[in-house]
């Protein structure tokens, strides 16, 4: 399974909205056939790993990251597939939460006399698909805010210079986060700013790319209450696809009616402008797994207050840069160290002369 | 030699002023002794190893951290006892730099026809005594300022609560930093405020005395310019000795002249008071190796702008507490990310809930 688990975090930057999956079938000890899962629409992991075993699959063990599926999705069941190749065990790391599955790929194996064995290395099977089971749990994306700060909890400097807080270690996994990313969500403030691209560099990821599918391009989001944004910002050249949120009026768009890649959607407003509940909920329609913010403090802030965030990734440069400089999150001075926001440590480790620290919240 | 710096490592909190040292004497692939210094005054690591192995260190290997002294201090010089017991090799993990000694144990046991073996797991040796290793070589301690904050970079709430920002485990491991230090130094400002004891608590170190000498408690520095401290703070009435570094005139010390465990001491002023490299120059006049800095932020920083402090311990806590709580270091904004106070990330690791990050400055 561990070997599978390797197999499916090939397609980390490319399966979206599918989950990763990947597969190995096992004969006499042996691993015989290996497959996974590349981008929407190819073949499932466990086709592959049958296409390769071919004859050799009868009699043999199947391990695979996740419940095969049973419906007919782009392609076939392969609950189906897998039954018909004659393999006498399949061994799963995860049930799919997918309602359109949820069991009945485990079941209909076992009605065809397959033993079946569940929960393998389950919990990293999780972990890679957070996103996906998100979505199909929770009915909403897993989100991630990433910040970058001094070692005195200091974004950039009164003037917003913020280039380079962290150095190229840390930058790169940056890449690698959004690159697993489906959407990144960022604030027009953000933009006029720093006129970042917020794409994903495949030159920065420092990843190889024989063991990895390239990323496909997040959908890159642009919260935009009244519609400031113009067609010449960086973000907006580059390719890929964008949604504007905002909450201003439909006639206002025009600017944008003619270009293609930008889709602008009305959204409800709250108190600092576009709700984020509601654009969370915007994306969780759109098949969104993953969500990485790369926003200013206060955007930050309002998705953090609203308990839409589940992961905080900071990088904390070993820098001091002094206190009129901007802050982590726009937050208000809780009344006693009781009432703090609360995050639980996930994970610390170094990057290059950063350290990189993933919090869960609630 | 790792066995040696393991039982060198026994004394961490008890060998002060002198160096930790551990030595093992071996004959045939065995261990046949050991010993350990555990504190000044007492028996040198390779007298009670020599002392154990007795006859049969004839022709045996004795291993130790530092190299054996050559002169007489409260003890004889070890070299000379190593020399006697007809050891046939000794290996030394590092030079002492105490310039009584410097190369003149190694030159001594040589002539007497001993092979020596200089340099084995060196950066260990150096590290397990890096304040002493200071005091020798550069004159003046190894200091080390520890903080507590919040992952928003904040050590305290503005009205000053700050109990308890961090969890048990890192709260342990500051005993364990305050036990091996030989003085730890903190402003009035902190006591007025918060009143604290400042002394070493074993039962909250989470240490196994079997295999650690008790702390001996360390000398406590308070930066009081203007004598503001009074006999009836915490920090005064506990057991252990009080150093009172003042710019006060002499006349105002008449409330300690009957204190016996309280030393007042003028000092130089600087703008910020106390002048903090009179502070370090008094302290490494005293023999002191590894100091503490346990203070609030304007005490912090006037010793990092003078650039005494070579760690920071950084102990970031999971809660985010906003933005008009207490500062790190009382830092004004630099003016370009070029000019921010570098430091150099030395060790990450968690800590309970808690992460603990320690810099290195320089």
């Amino acid at each position: 399974m561990g070997k599978a688990l390797e197999l499916a975090r090939r397609g980390l930057f490319s399966t979206r909205p599918n989950p990763r999956v990947g597969c190995v079938v096992v004969k006499n000890d042996k691993v015989i056939a290996e497959g996974w899962h590349q981008k929407a629409g190819d073949h499932h992991a466990e086709v592959y790993a049958l296409m390769h075993a071919g004859a050799d699959a009868s009699d043999a063990t199947l391990y695979v990251t996740l419940e095969p599926c049973s419906h007919y999705g782009k392609t076939p069941p392969c609950a189906r597939s897998v039954a018909k190749a004659g393999l006498k065990r399949v061994v799963i790391a995860m049930r799919d939460p997918n309602p359109l599955v949820a069991g009945q790929g485990i079941a209909y194996l076992q009605a065809q006399g397959i033993e079946v064995i569940v929960g393998v290395l389950e919990r990293e099977a999780r972990e890679l698909n957070v996103g996906y089971i998100s979505r199909m749990e929770r009915g909403r994306p897993w989100v991630r805010c990433k910040l970058a700060m001094s070692l005195d909890g200091r974004t950039a400097l009164s003037s917003g210079e913020s280039k380079w807080i962290t150095g190229e270690s840390a930058r790169g996994d940056v890449q690698r986060l959004r690159a697993r990313s489906c959407a990144i969500v960022t604030g027009v403030g953000t933009i006029e700013h720093d006129n970042p691209s917020m794409n994903v560099r495949h030159d920065q990821m420092a990843v190889d790319f024989n063991h990895y599918a390239y990323p496909i391009p997040p959908l890159r989001v642009i919260l935009d209450s009244r519609l400031r944004a113009l067609p010449q910002m960086k973000l907006l050249t580059h390719p890929g696809e964008v949604l504007i949120a905002t909450t201003a009026a439909d006639h206002s768009v025009s600017k944008w009616r003619d270009v293609p890649s930008v889709t602008v959607v009305q959204t409800r407003s709250s108190a600092a402008g576009v709700d984020p509940d509601a654009v969370i909920a915007m994306l969780s329609s759109r098949a969104i797994n993953e969500v990485l913010i790369e926003a200013g403090a206060c955007l930050c802030a309002s998705f953090l207050k609203a308990g839409l965030i589940d992961e905080l990734w900071v990088y904390v440069a070993p820098k001091l840069i002094g206190n009129s400089s901007r802050n982590l999150f726009d937050l208000a001075e809780v009344d006693s160290l009781q009432n703090a926001h609360q995050l639980a440590l996930h994970e610390v480790c170094s990057m290059g002369d950063d350290v990189r620290l993933v919090y869960k919240t609630g």
